[in-house]
């Protein structure tokens, strides 16, 4: 049986955020609606994209940033995404409840509307990304969404380092992985270890596409946000959202300093060709992974 | 406590590997000689470096080329590494009993002597590498030496493709993963599909390092290798054998098409000095890995 002809067009919205959340939510509106006029179908914003990255301190005030989900923004999407026709993939700062809170993904599907939510499972804590303080890690596990145009994976920034969030997000059937994201650089480090640090974050995203045989989308924000309070020297994020192949291929990338909009067809039917070529999956060694649920494998005596 | 300064001098010896098992044993030892005397503490052969790649086709005869361990090969190589004071890696085609054989790396320390063995866990079978008819899967799990340069990974080729076994090793304390490989091109797909093909292989060797915060030791071998009996167009080894560091870059990098002696200086500390600076072990979300040792996460209703 050939392998039916199945595209996706993604949609990937790299936006510099500025402070007025309703600022930054009509402008990922205006900028969903640009893709969509282009032919994107899976429409995906960066991390936390209603605010500037408020984790670059410890702020009480910054709570009152989050929403519940269903909430303002997926009320603010969903006519929007039904509208085009499209997916949205938004990150949105979950208010669960009193003192519980998560980084949280949501997957708006044209007609059907709300399908569900991703809680960022892995939260990083490091200077000017003290994640650690406001977002409570996920407890929804690893999820696929079968939306109307694809098998979506919806994982949360400081999950793309893990091989294992990736893994069993493919295991569970999705065909493109998405990460938002808001990575940047500290400005005293940039020159001496921007490129560094960028080449990995690019490499080992490529490589769980390589490993899954699936597409990844990296949708990440740009521009410089000063601290708040001059508690830091503040964070050049990035940019260079990126899609890359079940070959781990660089697809497209998008500029380091600015906002862009990439529209990208991915051909679905790629994936099967090339699981089929490198049939990784068919050699796991199931009865051999327990211990990956362990911290560390300290040798006997330790 | 200031991270002690600790360097290891690594040796990847990139063969070109002749009919004759003897032949390639002398080549192998001259080559060892050559890494030692510029100075390579840790040196590591391609995979089954004593033939051809005889896995090209499936033929009884091939048997004939196996060796228990401790045998013939590491009793010529153990006086090696004892007179040059180095560890050598050596991968052998095992048998361990009739009809039971494997594809098994062995860890030789200086003066200490044999230090154990790994047998291969993941197996291919794929066009002109049908592994699977020779080689049963390893089944002592992913192992860790502790030698008296560093603590060394020893994985085998198609291992390469996994980041379970890559974490599992780097788990046990692993500072260096090496992987004895033999990959080359079908030489009609060479043009089309080579580089692509490469780029996948380094590229996800790349991430385990930058996932585990290790270096990593590719070995290859190169050259152009007929299939017997005219049954298939034969194999081009890809060579470009390489290192990476923690932060994934390459440290150096083989020629694709000779037989060539890399030898390189590792600074160990980087690793204490990356993991500080990516926490990547401190997050893992150990509670919700338990089904990675499950084939594929099926919908309910599937």
């Amino acid at each position: 049986m050939p392998t039916p002809h199945r595209t996706c067009t993604v949609g990937l919205i790299q936006m510099v955020c500025e402070v007025d959340p309703q600022t930054n939510l009509e402008q990922a509106m205006a900028l969903i609606r640009e893709a969509a006029g282009r032919g994107a179908q899976v429409i995906c914003l960066p991390e936390l994209f209603r605010s500037p990255y408020f984790c670059q301190t410890e702020d009480y005030d910054a709570f009152q940033l989050a929403e519940p989900i269903p909430g303002p923004s997926t009320e603010a999407l969903l006519p929007l995404a039904q509208e085009l026709n499209v997916v949205i993939i938004a990150s949105l700062f979950e208010r669960r409840a009193a003192g519980l809170y998560h980084n949280t993904a949501v997957v708006l599907d044209g007609q059907r509307g709300y399908l569900g939510k991703y809680r960022k499972m892995h939260i990083p804590d490091d200077p000017l990304y003290y994640e650690k303080f406001y977002f409570t890690p996920g407890d929804l596990g690893f999820k696929c969404f079968a939306t109307s145009r694809a098998a979506l994976g919806v994982l949360v920034c400081w999950d793309q380092w893990y091989p294992e969030a990736a893994r069993l997000t493919a295991l569970r059937g999705a065909e493109i992985l998405f990460y938002p994201t808001a990575i940047g650089w500290h400005p005293a480090e940039k020159e001496s270890l921007g490129p560094q640090q960028h080449q990995a974050w690019e490499t080992l995203q490529r490589a769980h596409g390589i490993a899954n045989g699936c597409y990844v989308v990296a949708v990440n924000r740009a521009g410089f946000e000063p601290t708040p309070n001059g508690q830091g020297e503040g964070l050049v994020f990035w940019g260079q959202s990126f899609v890359s192949g079940p070959d781990g291929a660089v697809l497209a990338r998008g500029p380091a300093d600015q906002a862009a909009v990439l529209v990208v067809d991915l051909d679905l039917a790629a994936i099967d060709r090339v699981r089929t070529g490198w049939p990784f999956l068919r050699d796991r060694r199931i009865d051999a992974y327990s211990d990956l649920t362990q911290r560390w494998l300290d040798r006997e005596g330790d």
